[in-house]
């Protein structure tokens, strides 16, 4: 850090962005100044919000996700069919699985992804939690929706082992060619995958 | 804003982000779900911090900058020289020029320049604290150190049509080829000014 900041309040407002990720002490220094020039009220809005949040925030204590509540939105929606279980990393992923109305199922929230080299394990997921809730024998199908990474390949195999005699069905989201991407551009592995797993093909374009 | 959060609270939370500058929904949401992840205490820290900064920053009631109390550390040090003052826009100016440790005089921040753009006139400034100032009878000279841009020049001109019959020596920072930069690339404007007002060599190295 600079030393020459004319006023303490001044650089301990700066440090406090400086320990967000991506941010340095430059843009840190511009986030604060503009906080300055917003009306008092406004800028106190800012922080009395994200206050109340880091308070008031809890985590479902069906399947994990971030939630207002001790049980979530959609695990206290009746709708969602019950038996269907998709297993994400975290609420961005479950968002964007939402964003896609395409699955009306529940979610299980690991809260991250086996990671030797971050120092996450097992231990450090939401594992017995789902353990737990399938002992509760509504569930008939668990779908791992984890990124298409090494630590995904890594905790999909180990949940895989962790979950194959508790008889439900285990699937895994398909892998294949993106929509918009170019054959010529897609890796060997990816297209070698859709070639394989080639579904039927009725005629109609793919992205009706 | 996505509608798909499943928690107001978290939904409240990214939004703040979102309200800073060069900040969109994902970055905002990969800031929040950093601070859930420190201890909360340190999240809270987070947001005391600037409440803090927000409730108790003040401007120096003499030079305009941001200060913890009416009067700033450089405004109330005996050691700075009283007779010069440095007309600067913001406080980071007044930062850069201070890390250079080439400036021992005073400074004036205006809070800005004069940019018909941004709908910001001479009466936003702190033009009137500045020629309060001057009536003291203590200042000697003045030196212009603002941006070498449109707005900056506008603002020098401005400043220096109310300053002219004062009596203070009027001074503006130089104009040359940077450190650093290749003639070839240096502008017209730029490299023609450097001519004009050449100044005596010693046979030292510029940088030493």
């Amino acid at each position: 850090m600079n030393d020459n900041y004319p006023s303490k309040l001044l650089q301990r407002a700066v440090e406090q962005f400086t320990k967000l990720p991506g941010i340095g002490e430059r843009t840190a220094l511009r986030l604060v100044l503009f906080l300055l020039r917003l009306k008092k009220e406004d800028a106190l809005d800012f922080t009395r919000n994200l206050q109340q949040f880091i308070e008031e925030i809890k985590f479902c204590r069906i399947c994990n996700n971030i939630s207002d509540s001790d049980c979530c939105t959609i695990c206290s929606d009746p709708r969602r069919a019950q038996n269907t279980l998709c297993v994400v990393e975290n609420i961005k992923d479950v968002m964007a699985i939402e964003n896609t109305s395409q699955y009306f199922g529940l979610y299980h929230v690991l809260g991250g992804i086996i990671s030797p080299m971050e120092g996450i394990g097992p231990g450090d997921l939401s594992i017995d939690l789902l353990l737990e809730r399938l002992k509760q024998n509504t569930v008939e199908e668990v779908i791992f929706a984890l990124s298409a990474t090494m630590e995904g390949d890594t905790t999909n195999y180990y949940l895989y082992k962790k979950l194959k005699d508790s008889g439900v069905k285990i699937s895994v989201i398909a892998r294949g060619v993106s929509f918009g991407d170019e054959l010529e551009y897609t890796n060997e592995l990816t297209l070698g995958r859709s070639i394989l797993h080639r579904t039927p093909f009725d005629g109609y374009p793919s992205t009706r």
